[in-house]
């Protein structure tokens, strides 16, 4: 934990320089805008300790799989996220010394994000190491009006001296990954140009093929003139810039203005990639910082027009959700189904930058809730594009017919986890997938989403269900054997019961899509069953039988369900029993301990419980709270919504304001100690639900917007707005009473607090 | 499977070269004597494919450990045998070209692995590029009279020319571990000299520092007299030798003695290494090849005197049990209680060259029917002085109180293995630890040794068992909850039967430990409990309340024993719905669905009813074999003598003749296409205890040598020696009838088809 950020409503604020700091705030003040992204690394050269990032989406290397013992089924590469070539280079030089804040006195230091528009801005003071003093101000940004630009305004004011300097504009390809099993460089040069007033480079990445071409311009000035410099130009490995001599006057601010275009091959042809570079950055450098700075800044007006939560009377809570929305929405725009969202978006490379079950689980109700419904679909688009690719990778594991297992981990698709506990068994990632369709058509009342992409989804996971399901001549049940939950502090159990209902829910849910499709397009159900071969007689009929003797565990005298078979046989303690000197226990003890104890990483049963809430009254989940909550260690990041969510339901307040203060500053807080790897992206969903499904008691059912919201004891009032189905609603839950606004959008009947009421 | 090596009672022969068999052959001609080991690598310079291995027992690397996912508790190191330095090479260049097998025209090449005198001997004849045709006769062995010396008879003849030549003895520590990590070199240099006459290398492994001197010298003769020819002397990079020019004349033979001395600072002081060598070199060299030889044979006609096993009427049933007593006892002499057996020997670096459960489950009875007792109690005692490093190993996951958990590979006590499942879970090798001290004293009669020895160990693996069974609430009876059986198709179970009737069993043992100790030494057993802090009454009434409480799975209607938890629910299926491009399991299915599967690696549940054959009655065994047996695919080539023992026992002879072909003849035949990589020593105990145990239907009842024989119906008769407490004695099976010899020692009462016998 640490407490180093400023607490301010929409600003993230560091005061003070400190190094050992600074991997943690380059993650926390990162920018992005769903095409790219970067960490707040310095522009000017830091000799110290730092984790330079910078990201384009849907670029990716294929790293070979390391591994210690090789298991049959375990796929050759992991793709992961590229640290790409870095555009914010402009180094100082004045005389003979670098600024560079590892070797001069810095004083003054702040940085800010201003998350109302997206700005990065640090200023401080330096003292070089011969006494001359520079101020510096700093403000750049990731375009969201252009997700292919990026633009710096750097000034530098010399305090105490004149002297003449250099100031170094730099493209840098020649970078690593730090997230990289051999050590390999992933790079390599294609092309680049150093000329007055250009810098560009282009590169491939080894075995992806992928060109990226970044290119840099840009501008001097001195109250309000251009300064126009000695230039010379410089071509290196991976790198090129331009170095302009000038003379600094003390007292005399210099304003560097630097525009960058970081184009990719996925959205342009390789052949024109630096040609369109270049127009661009040429469109980009006439309009000028200012005019691009005020375009950018009106997209994030508009975003936060439909998804801001207000928070009265907690300033460090207000910071933490605004903090997490802000991130999701540079992560993730939503415009391109080949993109996706990583565990760390575009602020690390840990995990590979690839796709996880959180997508669906997580995210997706998150863009429901606060954005155009294209983006979820394009969410949903992205997993039937893969669709192929997750029938392979079933295959490869001994399934037939058209099966299809989602992977645990993915860029393009193919599988890339390589631990069998969960690339094998933590299948309960397949049932997330089915039910983020339902999710959508819940939410946006889009049932045709099924003619076109759903139902041929749908059907390859039930037929994975179908085979991974065997039935048990000793119980004459079904059973599903060998898996993990989402509780992977239990490896390769039987009957999760979580895995076992998902996948029973999925059966049902296939075959109501199936209706749905048929009464639809009768001629494209046909069209699909013939092409996937789908005997629907036998395939169906087996559906039923297993929806009709599918084994749950439950404890009937302590009236819940089991997390799996056995779970019982374990010490039930609960956290009460644990030492501090325990805690994480995935740092403190060895890992068959870990599993023979009944302590939960993460809502296992309560997900199901969750997810599926109004198949269960509220005296079930209570129980089942009862007991499995007090054994649950969060020591996943998206573990504590869960609970939220269904403590507020049933009532435990307490609870739920006690698990919502572990998601909120999750990250601002440092609250794991790994923050200098990257900020929890899609966690922060998470914490975005827990307060319009915890604390706003949010749901929609038959195509009903419900809201049950509670005040938490701690805060005077919230609010928080909604977009559902055209309407921009806002809801103001305060001490006295719940107001609901339709701020856009035509009138619409909702219930509140189980009574139906009318918004216009 | 391959069949090229041809048939012979006490020869292995290869005729014939194909440099696609080289690497097999390099194993199975493998030369050792407990204290250094060869591949049957060529003497001359060869290009082609090949693996090259000398090994010095007891010198080890601990490699960095290699893992795709960490998890907590996993080692830092696994420690590695090392290729260490060759002595064998004599490099012959005739005029301009290298005597090489890879780039000359081969004929009359025949290999034979003497094993009566542990002695290899190589033929060929060698048409170089140039149409120069050289005779070559190799003979070599690793002396069993002195483990520090090798020899070397190489003869060369011309056959259809004169020239000169020049003829290269080397020593060269240039060599890397085919095992290696992270392709790291394991050997620095520390000294070298290289005069007329001499080679010698020093050194020393990185991070262990052992130091290991290699120091070659040699002689040439020609029809009977010595030839001296010029000499050269080089001293490269961790390499020496004498380059010695020749005149070669048509048909006239010149041979080449070369004499090595191996040692390592394990047996002598680092300062003295290279003098000492040298000494013990001129002594060899001194003495000459054929003494040397005969001193070697003799030691082995010794070794064949108490062990050898007869078999009439099956040349290669024959040749296959000779084998493998052979590489068990060029493997292990048993004079050097730091040294074990690698489940590869001499024979390959693979697995590390480290010792397992293999060693207790599977060699222990080999030496123990074979050898003097001072042989197998220093397989205990080398786990004995492992004790504080188990104890160290069981700390390390959360155990208290001095609890021991012996690791699942090792070289020096603690733990190399990295796989959650194996390392933390596969405990039932602390039972095999406590069984072996069991098995040594019913053998032995040696009870004493729990006085000085065995007591404590004891005492430190029922504490663990104690701290690792937990009591579940929901059965009121005692369980133990994730672990891995012998059958490592299952991971993670709950109550594998075998480990928990083990470690009840040990619980028990300990007590009756316990009480002889006490009865025999009062001082020293009360010595021992204040210095391990033993608390009796608490301790003691844990374990009978675990004995009389302990959960044991059982299916009643069928009368099996449950392998685990949860066996039942799968599908049950056999051998015979396997398809053949399935097998073998392990390389054709995921690893999930092996786990999934009813399929067994090798024997569990029947594991168990060996150990323990006299705690059930033979109903009992034959309906587990009946249930198990149809569902075990042995791949693991330690599981078949177990069944063909229990088979014997239940009267299932040709299931039982079946097992033991698997078994026999695993690497003359290659029967899992991995003999390359070296010989499957410690099963090949397994094939000695299939005769023994198995046919023969020896055991060892209160102190009384107990047979059962049969003969198979495919052999005329058999017949096998035992050394059992200072006697040995011959038993032969024939079709109508059986006879005991004593050849030596002092008169014995025995039980000859439960009846009682006495041997005079």
């Amino acid at each position: 934990m640490k407490h180093y950020i400023k607490h301010h409503s929409w600003h993230i604020i560091e005061e003070g320089f400190d190094p050992n700091l600074n991997r943690i705030s380059e993650s926390l003040f990162s920018l992005g805008n769903g095409r790219m992204g970067q960490r707040a690394n310095f522009e000017e050269t830091y000799s110290g300790d730092q984790h330079q990032g910078t990201y384009v989406a849907g670029v990716y290397y294929p790293d070979k799989t390391r591994v210690g013992w090789w298991k049959n089924g375990y796929p050759e590469y992991f793709a992961k996220v590229l640290n790409a070539p870095s555009w914010i280079g402009i180094q100082i030089k004045i005389g003979k010394n670098e600024l560079d804040l590892n070797k001069c006195k810095v004083t003054d230091f702040k940085r800010t994000l201003d998350m109302k528009r997206g700005v990065l801005h640090r200023t401080f003071t330096a003292t070089l190491p011969d006494g001359k003093q520079v101020q510096v101000d700093a403000q750049r940004f990731c375009s969201m009006a252009d997700g292919e630009v990026g633009a710096i305004r750097y000034a530098v004011t010399p305090v105490n001296f004149s002297a003449s300097a250099t100031i170094t504009l730099s493209v840098d390809a020649d970078v690593v990954n730090k997230d990289s099993n051999y050590d390999e460089n992933f790079w390599n040069e294609v092309a680049k140009e150093a000329k007055s007033g250009l810098a560009l480079v282009t590169v491939e990445t080894k075995k992806t093929f992928f060109h990226v071409t970044t290119a840099i311009t840009y501008s001097l000035h001195s109250a309000g003139k251009a300064v126009k410099g000695k230039v010379k130009v410089n071509k290196l490995e991976k790198y090129a810039d331009n170095v302009v001599s000038i003379g600094l006057k003390k007292g005399i601010e210099i304003v560097i203005y630097k525009y960058a275009a970081i184009l990719s091959s996925e959205n342009h042809s390789k052949k024109k990639l630096a040609d369109t570079a270049k127009k661009k950055l040429k469109a980009s450098a006439d309009k000028g910082f200012d005019k691009l700075i005020d375009a950018h800044a009106s997209v994030w007006a508009n975003v936060w027009k439909k998804c801001d939560i207000n928070i009265d009377g907690d300033v460090a809570a207000q910071q933490g959700i605004r903090f997490n929305i802000f991130q999701l929405m540079q992560t993730y725009t939503g415009d391109d189904a080949r993109l996706n969202i990583g565990p760390k978006g575009f602020t690390g490379e840990k995990y590979g930058g690839s796709t996880y079950w959180d997508t669906e689980a997580y995210c997706l109700p998150f863009y429901l809730g606060t954005s155009d419904p294209a983006v979820a679909k394009n969410l949903l688009v992205y997993r039937y594009k893969h669709l192929p690719r997750a029938i392979e990778n079933a295959k490869k594991l001994g399934f037939t017919n058209g099966a299809a297992l989602y992977p645990m981990v993915t860029m393009n698709g193919e599988e890339c986890h390589n631990e069998w506990e969960i690339t094998f068994e933590e299948i309960h990632r397949n049932g997330a997938i089915a039910f983020a369709i339902f999710d959508y058509i819940r939410y946006t009342g889009d049932e045709d989403y099924l003619v076109d992409f759903g139902l041929e989804v749908l059907i390859a996971i039930s037929r994975f269900w179908s085979q991974r399901i065997t039935f048990s001549a000793e119980k004459q049940q079904y059973v599903m054997l060998g898996v993990t939950g989402p509780n992977e502090y239990e490896n390769n159990v039987n009957n999760n019961w979580y895995t076992s209902y998902i996948a029973c829910w999925t059966l049902g849910y296939t075959q109501k899509a199936l209706e749905y499709v048929r009464k639809k397009d009768t001629s494209k159900v046909s069209k699909l069953l013939s092409k996937i071969k789908f005997n629907e007689a036998t395939e169906i009929s087996r559906w039923k039988d297993i929806q009709a003797k599918m084994y749950f565990g439950e404890d009937k005298q302590r009236g819940i369900y089991l997390q799996q078979d056995g779970f019982l046989d374990k010490e039930l303690l609960g956290m009460k029993d644990l030492r501090k000197e325990d805690r994480p226990l995935n740092q403190k003890w060895s890992w068959d301990r870990i599993l023979r104890s009944c302590f939960i990483k993460q809502a296992d049963v309560l997900q199901g419980l969750y997810l599926f809430d109004d198949q269960f009254d509220n005296d079930t989940i209570k129980r089942n709270f009862d007991f499995y909550e007090p054994m649950t260690v969060h020591e996943s990041s998206l573990s504590p919504c869960v609970h939220v969510i269904l403590a507020s339901k049933i009532g435990y307040k307490a609870k739920a304001y006690e698990m919502y203060l572990r998601t909120s500053r999750l990250d601002l807080d440092d609250y794991n100690n790994d923050t200098e790897d990257g900020c929890h992206i899609t966690s922060m969903a998470g914490t975005w639900m827990s307060v319009i499904k915890g604390f706003g008691g949010m749901r929609v059912k038959d195509g009903t917007l419900h809201f049950n919201p509670y005040l938490p004891d701690q805060w005077k009032s919230y609010s928080f707005r909604i977009d559902f189905r055209g309407r921009v609603i806002k809801v103001t839950v305060a001490k006295s009473n719940v107001e609901t606004i339709l701020e856009s959008g035509d009138p619409l009947e909702i219930v509140l607090n189980d009574k139906q009421a009318k918004l216009t």
